[in-house]
């Protein structure tokens, strides 16, 4: 048989020798993402970058000394990244991540604990369960509340949502998953604002309902839900025998940042025994804040609600949760399997795959458990206020402005705004240019079918002085059209 | 507004302050990891676990410093954890994982890219779509073979399958995702083996088909699809106006390793003009090494293939790949929204959301690159081949063990065997104990209705000395009984 002397230094092992090379090797990776202060990306255009890339063979006969391979990846693709952190990165909902998280991301993966089962993630598991009992308690949900950690807000909506469909169908006697959709789902629908995330859509399509199944309600100029809307539209769906089987309400929408009136929601889907799904993947942080909090009051009446971590919570992709207000309800998604969670395992264990979609998954939860620890409540609140704050202050600086146009005030972390008189072509390319030239990520998006302009405030390093060269920046290449 | 001063060394910037921040960080981390040689888990017993982890307290409001709290994590969690590196950690397709690929985890963590959009990961959206290519090449596909990283086999599986829903729906003038499942998909079926991983059911349950729209083929006594059973299932089916969709076959099978008779189920898809996916999360890894990787010739054939780089790839979870015939079919998922893949963009910009059901999404295809690059194909294939050649030694050893039946000769890096004459509970109560008092991680599953027990080499570092051992610790283990 062939010899395993030559991969001790390869497998991560914990005894004194794997540990010292691990950390050797973990100053490497370190060092390789060095990069002089260069704005939020480099130069280079996607034709560059791709002939740069695939200039690598990704998989040579003979390996490469990892000193080497970590510092090719520094100058091949960490220079060509987006830095989260650089103040002029605000196109979308993506943070500059915490030092707790990412060193912790380290120990995860180097201990390698598997989520599905217990006995490939003993501890590990216990500490899910806890993390979710917290936020469950950080939502209002009563003691019944857990949850279950995801790959991303999306994720977590799907997962709400077939939740919500097995519910519907059992009400039926009905058990979806294993019978397929029962010809009565021809008129079920999803209600949800038109600012809602299209990830509504996506789950209403995987689910074989189709994105058709999911009716729109209009919004207020905030980008809220309007409850009369709402209203018309249950009694229209009443009449003409469609069932509402859940209703998405948003905490915190990707534009607006608007959040939807969550108890008067509640009070409809429960009158129309529909699932409340609440998706506060954006605004979920807020519930740590005193200041920004009860804007989500209401959100303990849910069935469930989706938090993004690796969001406003600055954790590193992928870390998000779903958590639902009786935790017996995941026995909707149960099913047995041979190998794992037959259901005749010692007292007191819980697979966690009988709570989701995914089989081996890893234990994002260690990563937040030890950023909520460091930095503790307070500071994290202090850091989400600094960007609503940030984002207010914005929205008066391009209020004031001549050459631009607030599109509704700064509630959250984003500031939506455009330029009287500029096409949408133009703003486009206002947008693409300073992208192409590495100046700004800026974000772009569309409100009511207009196009518009968009920062999204994510790095708690970001000062007033950066909002102003940010609009002086927009505002001069507006300028050069 | 408030100060940003306090939070320089929480947020990660690419400076010098930063990196050095970072780097003492990563070695606080590395340390908690440490531990003595004390087999692959702890004793503790799942209400101890419990009491221990719910001991601390999620989120103080005040904070608590990082090497505190990273120390904490140590003996709270990693010393409780399932050490996968451990000779007798040997349950699960659960791997200890490669130092490349845990010190790029780290950078991975700290650039943060999102996969979803080119402006939020312009040069690792190339190196994803290279990494693809370049996977679609080891299977063979044309050069309009790419891919796109999942969170898992799983996740792969359930993509396979929304791709093979849309074609079916498609040939029927249907887009399936837009108007939901048509009338014609009661009689739509899926077919697998029965030695087929769970995630098929799951995928069907969760597109609204049902679990009961799976058919499954019997398999012979190594695992493997029966072809004349197939074909007696697809006559049947035509017979009784029965469409197949797709036909899964599997590379790889979770308890005993089966490759499926890739070309000549291929034939009947082709003939059937049913989607083949093949699930080679297990065995996919074989395309690297010249001796294993002929088991999975007509693999080329398929038109979708899923490939889990965290199980023989030895990548920290997550990291899947889906990797399909013709990338032009990803066409089939793709919605625009406003704010990611408007189709108005720079030109050569890609925007992999439009291939993936989810949104954010991890920079995986970095640690697989790192790892590939630094080990080189012929390390990783050797590493493949000792634990296929260790599986085999295992068969040995335990057929001429009076006390133990071997139930298939190993091909792959499982060996499942039983004990004549010992009941199922019995099985049971050998898998629990050694669990309980940490002595050893073994499998235990279902094979043809039987209990039977299951080692997995998954450790490249394990030697036949620790075989020897483990059965030892097996038949001891029995006699007690």
């Amino acid at each position: 048989m062939s010899d395993t002397r030559d991969w001790h230094n390869l497998v991560i092992t914990f005894d004194s020798d794997g540990l010292e090379v691990l950390a050797s090797a973990a100053s490497a990776a370190v060092e390789s993402l060095r990069r002089p202060p260069s704005g939020p990306r480099s130069n280079w255009t996607p034709a560059a970058l791709h002939h740069l890339v695939t200039s690598l063979e990704i998989c040579p006969d003979e390996g490469i000394n990892l000193n080497t391979v970590l510092a090719e990846l520094g100058f091949v693709v960490w220079s060509h990244g987006v830095v989260p952190s650089d103040p002029a990165c605000v196109a979308h909902l993506h943070p500059p991540t915490l030092v707790p998280a990412v060193v912790t991301e380290l120990a995860i993966a180097a201990s390698n604990q598997s989520m599905d089962s217990w006995d490939q993630s003993p501890a590990a598991t216990e500490v899910e369960l806890h993390l979710m009992r917290w936020l469950a308690d950080l939502i209002g949900f009563p003691e019944t509340g857990s949850g279950v950690m995801t790959s991303g807000g999306t994720a977590s909506n799907v997962l709400a949502m077939t939740l919500a469909r097995s519910w519907a169908a059992k009400k039926l006697g009905v058990d979806v998953l294993k019978t397929g959709l029962p010809p009565e789902a021809a008129s079920w629908r999803i209600l949800c604002s038109d600012q809602a995330h299209f990830s509504v859509q996506r789950a209403a399509a995987q689910l074989g309902l189709g994105r058709d199944s999911v009716t729109t309600v209009e919004t207020t100029s905030s980008g809220a839900m309007e409850v009369a809307a709402l209203d018309r539209v249950l009694i229209e769906m009443t009449r003409t025998g469609l069932e509402p089987i859940a209703i998405v309400a948003t905490a915190g929408t990707t534009d607006l940042g608007a959040v939807d009136p969550l108890s008067e929601i509640a009070q409809r889907a429960r009158r129309h025994d529909a699932w409340l799904h609440v998706d506060a993947a954006v605004a979920g942080a807020f519930l740590l804040s005193d200041r920004l909090g009860p804007a989500l009051s209401g959100i303990e009446l849910a069935d469930s609600v989706t938090v993004d971590f690796h969001k406003l919570w600055w954790q590193p992709f992928n870390a998000s949760a779903l958590v639902i207000r009786d935790a017996e309800r995941f026995d909707l998604l149960r099913v047995k399997s041979n190998y794992l969670d037959r259901g005749d395992e010692l007292e007191g264990v819980v697979n966690l795959v009988g709570r989701s979609l995914d089989t081996s998954r890893r234990f994002d939860a260690a990563k937040v458990v030890a950023t909520l620890r460091t930095l503790g409540r307070l500071a994290l609140a202090e850091m989400l206020e600094h960007l609503v704050d940030l984002s207010r202050y914005a929205g008066s600086v391009i209020e004031s402005h001549p050459q631009l146009e607030l599109i509704a005030t700064p509630t959250s972390v984003m500031c939506v705004f455009s330029a009287p008189d500029v096409s949408d072509d133009d703003l486009r390319h206002v947008q693409q240019r300073l992208l192409a030239r590495g100046e700004m990520v800026l974000g772009r998006t569309m409100i009511k079918d207009r196009a518009t302009l968009k920062f999204t405030f994510m790095n708690p390093l970001a000062t007033t002085d950066d909002v102003d060269r940010l609009v002086i920046l927009v505002a001069s290449e507006l300028n050069t059209l």
